[in-house]
């Protein structure tokens, strides 16, 4: 089968032909239909986490597909099944980690990967997937869709008539923004630098937007609550610098920002410890703090009644051939989430 | 009356003879019979709060004394009433602040000021103190222990058998390990860089101690841990870097610090997102969570029931004309909470 390889970091995916082995215990085997591409990818592929251990291995972690094998002690899905892959853990056993071969090379990979055309990934890695929703938009379902919306939905336990600020527009950035819809927000302020973004923005909702890179963000955020702060900011841009604004702009007294950003590896965030005890509060947010098997059916239920327009997040396809366009285009800022079309004739 | 006045930063408080005014509404005139000082204090006379554009100013803030006079509107106590001074805001009028003369020359107050024999403070300054309690040890309950024992009572729901590491044992410190013992806790970790500071820890139920000016506090909490980190951290030395350190060393998913430190002005805390990623948490304290007229009255039946040996922390006692001595000894760490004898005579 056709797998995407990270052989060396900071050099393009090879696409391999590569075999698997039996299944183990708690092993699910998946025959992928489409992935997704998460900026964590990019930072991987990147080399911007540090020394990788792993090498050589593969990657990805949203995707959709069929279950065409389960091994022993799997009892949440079974041959056929329709589901989502993600890299959040749920119910089910925690397999070990599948080892793939190419003639004689040993490839490694974590409890999911997304970019082949088979995947053995742990039980705890799957959720089925209901009737009546696109496998493509699906994918989101893995990993955007629950840290982003799971942000504000778990997360910021949002107070009627407050405010709230999001700071990058990609997948998890836009999937919080969705979700804010569900609230009764006063006003919902975007932020980015691409003014692409900030069109697609207002059209899921935002009432308020700010381009960045021309305006000073600070003082608009000022402007907007009267000099008080936002009760709430989510963060997502992947980057440090942009942790610390989105914390230093929420208000005194019980301010909250929620980021997901995993910055480059050793790039701190340096914030005034008065902030703190001025009563600004900062949180990391783990998956949305989503666990799956409870979360997904929401996500899924929303979805049918046309509260998540998943499909503007996922203008442009890509072949598993074109990952490493996929992987610049997303580095450059010129895709929201590009969705790896592995084997699209599955859905039929 | 008598007051230690700063004229400016960075040199010696003076002692001057100044006289008040009328009271204003809300306002309420206390004669001082003892105060505590905090480390707040050391770094508004050391210059390291920024410009100060009060001065010349009063300060002070944890005091016992007697209700002199009440201004209009005031409800909450009356002439004669023994009452807790201290920052942090309680029931009552938010009056203005007060303004002292001497000579001519203007003198600014806060809300609450304590380094003078008369004080005109906010009525939502003061609390009634119980009889039963002596004026002296009780000046800690203005700022001391809300602030200590509020951080473990208030801040920190402890589960049972976890472990806590106290960072800074000064009054600040040793509030929040006295209050340690009202849960069960498993460990209880002292960490200061003064011998009797650890000694005194002991005696106050710390189950371990580090000196970490001898020792390297990573390894040992890491030992102590069996390499898991704590479940909470209390910091309280008054540094930024102590902060990342009392950060770091909790423990993933759900480890919280709490740190009450006020740095110098413009020192900021470094700390890895993906800490925070992990599940590691971190907030400020603001007084220990603690409203003094519903938390008070929980730390006075403490004490009468023998559970905070308030009176260990105020071994060294000063003159108000010796207010720079007892400054000096603070900051070289020769004294734990200096007890300033404004009139100990009105305790008769
Ligand atoms: N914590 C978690 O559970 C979790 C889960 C998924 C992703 N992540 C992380 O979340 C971050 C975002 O992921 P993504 O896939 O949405 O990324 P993305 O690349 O799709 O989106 C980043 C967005 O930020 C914008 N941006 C870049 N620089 C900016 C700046 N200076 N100011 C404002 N906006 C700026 C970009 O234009 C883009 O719209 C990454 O760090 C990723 O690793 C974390
Ligand atoms: N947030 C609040 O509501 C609040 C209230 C009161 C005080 N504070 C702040 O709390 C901090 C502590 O106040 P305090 O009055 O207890 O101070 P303190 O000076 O009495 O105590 C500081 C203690 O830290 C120890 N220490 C110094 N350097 C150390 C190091 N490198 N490692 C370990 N221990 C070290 C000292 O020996 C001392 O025991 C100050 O910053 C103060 O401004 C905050
Ligand atoms: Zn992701
Ligand atoms: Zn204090």
């Amino acid at each position: 089968m056709k797998a995407a390889v990270l052989n060396n970091t900071n050099q393009p995916l090879a696409i391999e032909n590569i075999t698997f082995n039996e299944l183990q215990e708690g092993q699910v085997l998946v025959e992928i239909a489409y992935s997704g591409i998460c900026h964590s990818q990019l930072m991987e592929v990147r080399g911007k986490r540090g020394e990788d251990k792993w090498l050589p291995h593969l990657l990805g972690h949203e995707a959709t597909g069929f279950v065409r094998k389960v091994g022993n002690g799997v009892t949440k899905v079974k041959e056929g099944d329709k589901v989502v892959l993600g890299w959040i853990k749920g119910e089910g056993l925690n397999a070990p980690c599948a080892s793939y071969d190419n003639n004689g090379k040993t490839i490694n990979s974590g409890q999911v990967t997304t970019f082949n055309e088979f995947s053995i990934v742990s039980e705890n890695r799957v959720t089925k997937l209901e009737e009546g929703i696109p496998l493509d938009v699906a994918v989101l379902f893995g990993c955007a869709i629950p840290t982003g919306s799971g942000i504000v939905i778990n997360e910021i336990q949002a107070k009627e008539n407050t405010t709230i600020a999001i700071f990058g527009l990609g997948g998890i950035g836009l999937s919080a923004l969705m979700a804010t819809k569900l609230y009764n927000f006063n006003k919902v302020i975007a932020i980015d630098i691409e003014e692409n973004k900030l069109q697609l923005a207002k059209e899921f909702g935002a009432t308020h937007t700010i381009n960045s890179s021309k305006e000073d963000v600070n003082e608009r955020l000022k402007e907007l609550t009267l000099n008080e702060g936002v009760d709430y900011s989510v963060e997502a841009t992947g980057l440090a610098k942009i942790i610390e604004i989105a914390f230093k702009n929420v208000k005194n007294n019980g301010g909250l920002c929620v980021f997901a950003s995993h910055p480059q590896n050793g790039d701190l965030i340096k914030i005034d410890p008065f902030d703190l005890i001025c009563g600004k509060q900062i949180k990391g947010s783990w998956g949305g703090a989503c666990i799956p098997d409870r979360d997904l059916p929401k996500f899924y239920k929303l979805y049918k009644e046309g509260k998540l327009p998943l499909e503007k997040l996922l203008e442009k396809r890509y072949t598993l051939d074109e990952i490493n366009e996929a992987l610049d285009d997303l580095e450059n800022r010129k895709v929201t989430r590009p969705l790896i079309q592995i084997n699209p004739a599955l859905e039929k």
